[in-house]
């Protein structure tokens, strides 16, 4: 079976992708693909996403030079999950210059759960909001 | 603002919960959350998804006995993709008794690319398939 056909795209032809920095473990972001955006990443070994918003491909780091180099390509016990291990150019995975996306932390020490934001902004990636 | 409200919750009124492990850095499974399950996960500190084709609340290790002990939670820039650390009860987060739910890698060395499972089957988790 081919390897795109084992997925289990949604009704959207889409499948979440799980980006985790290859050097320290860290999740970087989440981003979608299609079946082109992954066999474009294969090919390339540079990622390459699916915007939901433009509706087009999204080669990661394209205006901001910050590229993924891939080094893994995962998938899960249902197919319907990707994990993508990968080399983060320019340290800086966030479209907000922030070194990955997941910067905030809900914190529960005060009388109501907030999110409060913890990583510095490292610099302007000038990379599109996906 | 209610840190519930602060998500962008999708069509369905899920957003994707990604699940890394707090001591190895291993990202273990994805699952869904809505609104009740994350508020029972923060209260009682024990992950509880969404289960999309149950259409039921699933704490997680319910059956299994391997919960998931919340360390962390975070969102990302986008607000729609949760990030969890989790102590993994049993070091087995797959109902397929795998350590980890992505454990197929895509090999690239023969012909054509193909998934290889790459993590042994440890115990029969009695876990359900989510």
């Amino acid at each position: 079976m081919d390897y795109l056909d084992a997925i289990a795209w949604n009704a959207d032809g889409l499948v979440p992708a799980i980006v985790q920095d290859s050097a320290s473990g860290e999740v970087l972001m989440m981003a979608w693909m299609n079946r082109e955006s992954l066999a474009l990443t294969l090919k390339s070994g540079e990622a390459t996403y699916w915007s939901r918003s433009r509706k087009s491909l999204w080669r990661k780091g394209e205006t901001s030079g910050h590229l993924q180099r891939v080094v893994e390509i995962r998938l899960d016990c249902d197919a319907d999950a990707v994990l993508l291990r990968v080399e983060q150019v320019g340290g800086i995975a966030c479209h907000t210059g922030r070194r990955r996306c997941f910067f905030n932390r809900l914190e529960t020490a005060g009388s109501a759960p907030e999110w409060r934001v913890t990583e510095p902004v490292l610099a302007n990636s000038g990379g599109f909001r996906p």
